[in-house]
């Protein structure tokens, strides 16, 4: 048990003499794990979750990918002042139980603290990885200097990590911050958290390509698929989210990125269905103002890659909706970490919590 | 300016030592006194705001209040610890600024800790009014022994204050917590404070009299009408909200109150309208216990006197909605304190700020 009453965290830059620590990044997609002293990378690794991602085959890969980091980075393990874990939420960050996050299927309940702790004998720190985000802009990101922050991660889903006066906002079961999964349609559609309207059924990076491809099954999306055609993805591995349910009925599909590539090319469909996840974000920040009047809102996540395309229209609904005060008092920025903002973060934990 | 990074407020009970101190509670329609030894009255005096409550008018009207309270209490200034004041947001805590709010026309950025402080020569100390009744009920009301507690107040607004790890959430600019404004319906209707389709312009006592009163008007509301004129109410000056301008435009108009009374015996247009209400805060406090996972919601201000009537349905929504875990570490209840929890814990700001 960690008790985080005795004192704000502090906030460093690079050029502090910081203690060796290791960020592990669990996505639903991507384990990711390096060595780090504070922002500075020394060793990563990035693996696969892979299709079955069940926690007897998830964690020995995790052991596995911190022992590697380990190893690359030409350091005894006793070196490492301690292991930060930011994993999809629902989780207890007190306790280290990650309970039934929608993004780890087989997941329920796992100890995934204690079962580090037996592993590798190190101080462990968990949090859920929007969190984990949070606290890595603030200490070493666009969050440096503020007191109160709020990181909204823009990806598959929708995540939210929240610092009040330099204090992550835990809660009493340490799920506090699920921003994505504040309802601003009360009567839509049903999210997948058992919620309705949730942000995250709107403008996520999975609504994004689910509206796309639900209008290219209506026979609605014939210049939208002739763009998806004519530019062909690079990297097929690419962490973009896909509705994987769609995919499998439609295999003529696209993906979020190619809505915004389109959508920046003009194309009408794609600049509607951005404009809705812009619109849904913007009123997503309005709640966010009223709710904790930050200093600073830091977008992060592969969505958030779109930048002006997505935060513009954003703004704008800020602009003409938040109350006056607290609107004044915030700027909404991209995340200066980029995708490495949770692992970072991750690391940061034992910065933290000691 | 008040550092609050030095420890997490305590709670008390009655039977403690406490110092005397005065309350102030500043409402849109009554302004009260007291002064206090933590939850005991030991003098009160309630005067109405007026309808020109312009700060040249209520601020001299204020100050006679706590004089006559410490008159009455048979103590000299000096016994008094300190004047705690709870005013309609928005305002900044830190500095004592009352901003602009929609409930007293005729303010603006009114350097209220300023003009006590010169008046009484004592420690004085501002909150929102919802944020001392989170205190109130927090330090001696429903919320005793808890650490993480949201309150929302639903009267003619809907306001919201939230103790975090035992400390009242502020923001950067002292206005956070407005938690009428977050928006349930992004598309729906404008609220006064700009936004739309907030919480508050569904489920106050504002909207709940505007539903009825719009259907009157429509044509649809006779049976409603009809049991309001065989219910007269007993006490017209009592704090029941009514839409100012419909009750302007027409003559036979009803009050929340009585919408509540014609639900309770059936009439199904005020059924109809509370349902609709109690289906907005139940989706409010899905979006409280995704945001704060807390471990008890508090539910005060007038309209919160319809119990389960307005309860029960909200809890239904919770249940259906809400995510497991946070949603199995929550209690929802109607404020202990009752309508004095705002009063009480604007007395309280004395105990919390020294």
């Amino acid at each position: 048990m960690i008790d985080k009453n005795d004192g704000t965290a502090r906030q460093f830059t690079t050029r502090d003499n910081l203690p060796l620590v290791v960020g592990v990044d669990l996505g639903g997609t991507q384990l990711r794990a390096a060595v780090l002293r504070g922002a500075t990378v020394i060793s990563r690794v990035a693996l696969l979750t892979g299709e079955n991602p069940e926690p007897d085959r998830v964690v020995p890969r995790m052991f596995q990918a911190v022992r590697q980091v380990i190893e690359e980075a030409h350091i005894a393990p006793d070196q490492v002042a301690g292991i930060g874990i930011g994993a999809p939420g629902p989780l207890n960050a007190h306790t280290g139980v990650v309970f039934d996050p929608p993004n780890l299927p087989g997941w329920k309940d796992v100890p995934l603290g204690d079962l580090f702790r037996e592993e590798f004998h190190l101080p462990i720190f968990i949090e859920n990885d929007a969190n984990a985000g949070a606290l890595g802009e603030y200490m070493f990101g666009a969050g440096q200097g503020c007191t109160d922050l709020v990181y909204l991660t823009i990806s598959t889903g929708i995540g939210g990590g929240v610092i009040n006066e330099g204090r992550l906002l835990d809660g009493t079961s340490g799920t506090a911050g699920e921003l994505g999964h504040i309802t601003i349609d009360w009567r839509g559609r049903r999210c997948n958290c058992g919620n309705i309207g949730c942000l995250e059924q709107i403008a996520s990076g999975t609504a994004i390509a689910r509206q796309a491809n639900e209008a290219i099954a209506m026979g609605k999306g014939d210049e939208l698929l002739n763009f998806a055609l004519a530019h062909p993805e690079q990297d097929k591995t690419a962490n973009t989210p896909v509705d994987n349910k769609i995919e499998s009925i439609t295999p003529l599909h696209v993906n979020t990125r190619i809505v915004a590539q389109a959508a920046q090319a003009g194309i009408p469909l794609a600049c509607e269905i951005i404009a809705i996840a812009a619109e849904a974000l913007g009123v997503g920040l309005v709640d966010i103002i009223h709710i904790f009047n930050p200093e600073i809102i830091v977008i992060g996540g592969g969505v958030s890659q779109m930048g002006e395309l997505l935060l513009e229209p954003a703004r704008r609904i800020v602009a003409t909706r938040a109350m006056r005060v607290p609107r004044g008092a915030v700027r909404i920025v991209i995340a200066k970490l980029g995708t490495d903002a949770g692992l970072i973060g991750a690391g940061a934990l034992t910065y933290y919590n000691t």
